[in-house]
């Protein structure tokens, strides 16, 4: 890693404007462009680089990482004036991710750093058992994959190492889209486990890392709803949620997508755990066979839709809005009565308070009613900085439809 | 039910004003008095009269109770303008409640009734096994207390009944608090039990309905990272929090609140489940004992501060924030680095965006950092109407803290 410096010499100081260290003292590790002072100096530094961040008046504040052409002009990385971000700096935190995880998890399958939550702004780290999946979301952790690498070999010695470098946030820090295998072999699609049950993702081809642990709390929940019931799938992906509801007692279960390759890992996953014979896996849109199969009157007891992001900018919010709106309404209308349905949204842009109305006024589009039983974010290896309640991007609403 | 009629006398008729029908086509439960046609006959109903509701041009919207001195004027019952509001009626809505909580646990030990959510405004129903507790909250409610009562005695048939009209809701609706056992007998505190683990409350004397089951899933959340740890339970009530943590393998837990009567059901608890001696009850005001134990450099790896509601009226909002903010500071710092902090609260008037800020700042005063790892609301027996997403009360917080 190009930025480590020997101990004895600083990083180069950043200094606040007046006034403006009150949020950091208070724990918010960001500084935003319009409250350092951008000096020559400043601009001249290369994007990504660690700095001691200090008051206007000189007094220390910690050690951040700098980029002088983005609005998020700096992120802590430590609140230790002396703290060298070195190999050691990275081990030390990946160990303290590995320990929370471990308490949290019997089995090694999960997402171990969650960027700035676990102090590593930027990073994100998925375990599927020996194998693990890097991605690098800002120019700071791109110049230091390698020492995050080899952090990752000495904590976990995995088997197989990839960089999943094509997040939409790296295009932000003018970043560009990389996927490799770092270290290891990758023969077709790897195995995990989530609530017991097996599965199958592709980290070299599949979107994001090729899971989403994100939903696994919410895939248990309605899972325990589905035994004895027809459940329907959409936007399946691997079969996460269909396939557990299988395991968990569904007399059917159809998982609806438009990626083959998801669908062949999803089925696979259902013959893995002995319910292939309950389980079709479907290929079409999803809006398009909900309103197929409401035409042709087929109801469910478990209704599960949880798409990708369908606002990706805050300028699509109407039109998102209005998505996700109309996936309640065909998906509560497809629900048996007395039936469940998930809404899911990971749509960073969405606040909850908005989702919530939206699948609420698709309930009532439909001309149902009904009763939110659950309304929650991600799972636990997913922590949210305390000052950053708002990167807590995932929704998934669970109601029983009368 | 001095409001049931014959099947061939019309309930009386309320019209809404020009337009104001909408919101009620969409769904939702109440109607706000500006929004009746509020007349000499609409003002001269008795409180908590069933209605016909109309809109202006005279089209049915449904049944709906009626009350011309309240802010919320009409509630609905029934979206079928020809429902009778009759034994039926109420014995229909508690199968299935009763149907929906079955499903979610093995045990009979649940709310069973959640209001506007289960079809029943200003209805509470709390099942201990076979000892039923019932709260009606608003006129309606108050005066059908005896059709509700034969209700669940034909649905559940439980060995004793109770009637806990002590909220403080009641109050709003001109309704007087009173306690009463109504079937049955109850000699000392009742038996239940959450998550496999035994409890006892007084339904007779403790706070609401002796037990607060909205809890469950938080409990069993904290409890999960509980075990090799010293936990402490501030505000514990009859030990929910700390009893469990207890079970989970938790080395030590202190339970600590100002109520005897709370603490001998704790110590009971704790003896029933057999972890009487890693368990103690205290009997101490919270924010007092946790300077205390601070001041004594005493550190837990496990830290529980559920109050009671600290904003009980808008008026109380600043000063329940600052309340939240202290108490976030004071469970902070005897909370030992690594160790886990939940901090609840059952505030309606709190949103959950604000009470996380109190949590932050209050993380932050105590000068430590942490991650979230779970925010969440009330488990699903207390479901929560699609349009009224105000009344989701509960928030409760876990992080890790540094």
């Amino acid at each position: 890693m190009s930025d480590i410096l020997p101990n004895t010499v600083k990083y180069p100081a950043i200094h606040l404007q007046a006034g403006r260290h009150k949020r950091v003292q208070l724990g918010h590790p960001w500084v935003y462009s319009n409250e350092v002072q951008m000096d020559a100096a400043a601009k001249a530094l290369p994007p990504g680089s660690p700095v001691r961040l200090l008051d206007a008046g000189g007094t220390p504040l910690g050690i951040a990482t700098f980029n002088p052409h983005t609005l998020i002009a700096a992120r802590m990385l430590s609140a230790d004036p002396a703290a060298r971000i070195d190999h050691g700096f990275f081990a030390d935190r990946l160990r303290r991710a590995l320990d929370l995880r471990e308490r949290l998890f019997d089995r090694p399958y999960y997402r171990l750093v969650h960027a700035e939550a676990d102090g590593l702004p930027g990073l994100i780290v998925d375990r599927f058992g020996d194998v693990v999946t890097v991605q690098a979301n800002s120019v700071f952790m791109d110049r230091s994959t390698d020492a995050v690498l080899a952090a990752i070999d000495e904590v976990l010695a995995p088997r197989a190492l990839i960089l999943r470098n094509d997040g939409t946030q790296r295009a932000l820090e003018g970043l560009a889209e990389e996927t490799r295998l770092v270290k290891g072999v990758i023969d077709g699609p790897i195995r995990l486990e989530e609530n017991g049950v097996t599965f199958f993702a592709n980290p070299l081809d599949g979107q994001k890392t090729g899971w989403f642990y994100d939903q696994r709390d919410n895939r248990a929940f309605i899972a325990s709803l589905a035994k004895g019931g027809r459940a329907i799938d959409f936007y399946s992906y691997n079969g996460g949620f269909g396939v557990q509801c299988a395991v968990a007692g569904a007399t059917s279960v159809v998982a609806v997508d438009r990626s083959a390759l998801a669908l062949e890992n999803a089925a696979r996953a259902a013959e893995a755990n002995g319910v292939a014979d309950r389980f079709e896996a479907r290929r079409a849109d999803a809006f398009q066979e909900m309103e197929r199969l409401d035409a042709a009157g087929e109801r469910f007891e478990v209704v599960i839709a949880d798409p990708p992001a369908f606002v990706k900018a805050k300028k699509d919010l109407g039109a998102g809005c209005r998505a996700y709106r109309k996936m309640a309404r065909l998906a509560a209308r497809i629900t048996a009565p007395g039936g469940y349905l998930l809404c899911g949204s990971c749509s960073h842009n969405v606040d909850p308070p908005t989702f919530a109305e939206q699948v609420a006024r698709g309930l009532n589009d439909a001309g149902r009613t009904g009763r939110i039983l659950r309304s929650a974010g991600a799972g636990p290896d997913h922590p949210v900085h305390p000052n950053l309640p708002e990167s807590a991007y995932l929704k998934a609403i669970v109601m029983q439809v009368d």
